[in-house]
């Protein structure tokens, strides 16, 4: 398939698209009209057919877009053919929970590593996944291949952490710690607020 | 205060703002000029300025910005002078996890009660919050006057959740089941897609 530049707003409406296909597919739907996918996704009709457009995919009147190979199509501009190598840092609450979560093995996100740097928690095994002395994630993150770093350590160890990424050669990482991040030179970031979206809530009920 | 109206994206980037002057205050730094805010951030320094002018902040020439004045101007935009009443649908990992947090409490969002439709959960006790039936949803809700509602639940249930809220009048949803949702009528909702923030990172590492 020809690569196609896509902008990052389109990126972010791909995956919600791949939701709502898995969704259909579920249900024995073979296609989908675009004011459907519109209705299940939220998105405008004709923002639905200009993103499904970019690579070439246009709808058939009165037949809509067949799902299984639009699903196709978009993990496959995802670079969702093959897995991709995770590391959780930080075992927390919330790194636990995310080892555990079957969403992101469903999607091809296999976490092989995790890292602590509390000596009660390294050499655990969660889920058949190890974890390793952070003080190991150079070593360990090169023999495994690590791709994604997923930090989910508190704020004030959040930024060293990210340096010590950059020094593995971890080439993305996707933040929870509660601060924003300067990743290093050459290393992808997203960064994920979790009270940053409950404030934009708060912000919005006081209106109500 | 007077209220001005904000633009979403600028909301979004004050939550940003707040998390940096956490970060700064604890380092005992009492003014910040808009350019550190800007490298602390990721964010241009002419967009920090436009940002802090909409509520009527404008750093001073060599002096920068009050960091305890502006923070507590950003909590009261966001309408965090008060607690909110959270209440976690789905005690499966991940909810069990963002119960756990200590992040969202510390932001002012006290998680009040948790649902689950699996008898072997309801009547749990975790933290001090008792796990519900979602079945009492309602009345629980009425009574302990949840505002929000964060769902944790599998992606096949979500949609009934949320009209369940929208029944228990739970005016707003923050949602990390992994399908978008349409809310009820009313019903304010923000969505995480934690396999969605991942595949924007997939989707840039096949580019590098």
């Amino acid at each position: 398939m020809k690569r196609v530049r896509i902008p990052v707003s389109t990126v972010n409406r791909l995956s919600l698209y791949l939701r709502v296909f898995g969704q259909i597919e579920a249900g024995g739907q073979a296609t989908v009209a675009s004011r459907e996918l519109a209705a299940l996704t939220g998105i405008n009709p004709a923002q639905v057919r200009k993103d499904l457009a970019y690579f070439g995919q246009f709808g058939r009147r009165g037949v809509g877009y067949a799902v299984s190979g639009l699903k196709r199509e978009i993990r496959c501009i995802l670079g969702l053919e093959r897995d991709y190598a995770c590391a959780i840092i930080g075992m927390g609450h919330l790194g636990q929970a995310l080892l555990m979560y079957k969403g992101l093995r469903d999607q091809g996100f296999k976490v092989v590593a995790a890292f602590d740097s509390d000596p009660d928690k390294i050499h655990w095994e969660l889920e058949g996944v190890p974890v390793y002395d952070i003080a190991e994630l150079k070593t360990v993150a090169r023999e495994l291949n690590v791709e994604i770093a997923i930090l989910a350590v508190p704020g004030p160890a959040a930024q060293e952490v990210a340096e010590a990424v950059a020094e593995a050669r971890i080439p993305a990482i996707l933040n929870f710690a509660p601060v924003p991040l300067r990743p290093g030179p050459g290393v992808l970031l997203r960064q994920v607020d979790l009270a940053g979206e409950l404030e934009a809530l708060s912000y919005r009920l006081q209106k109500l």
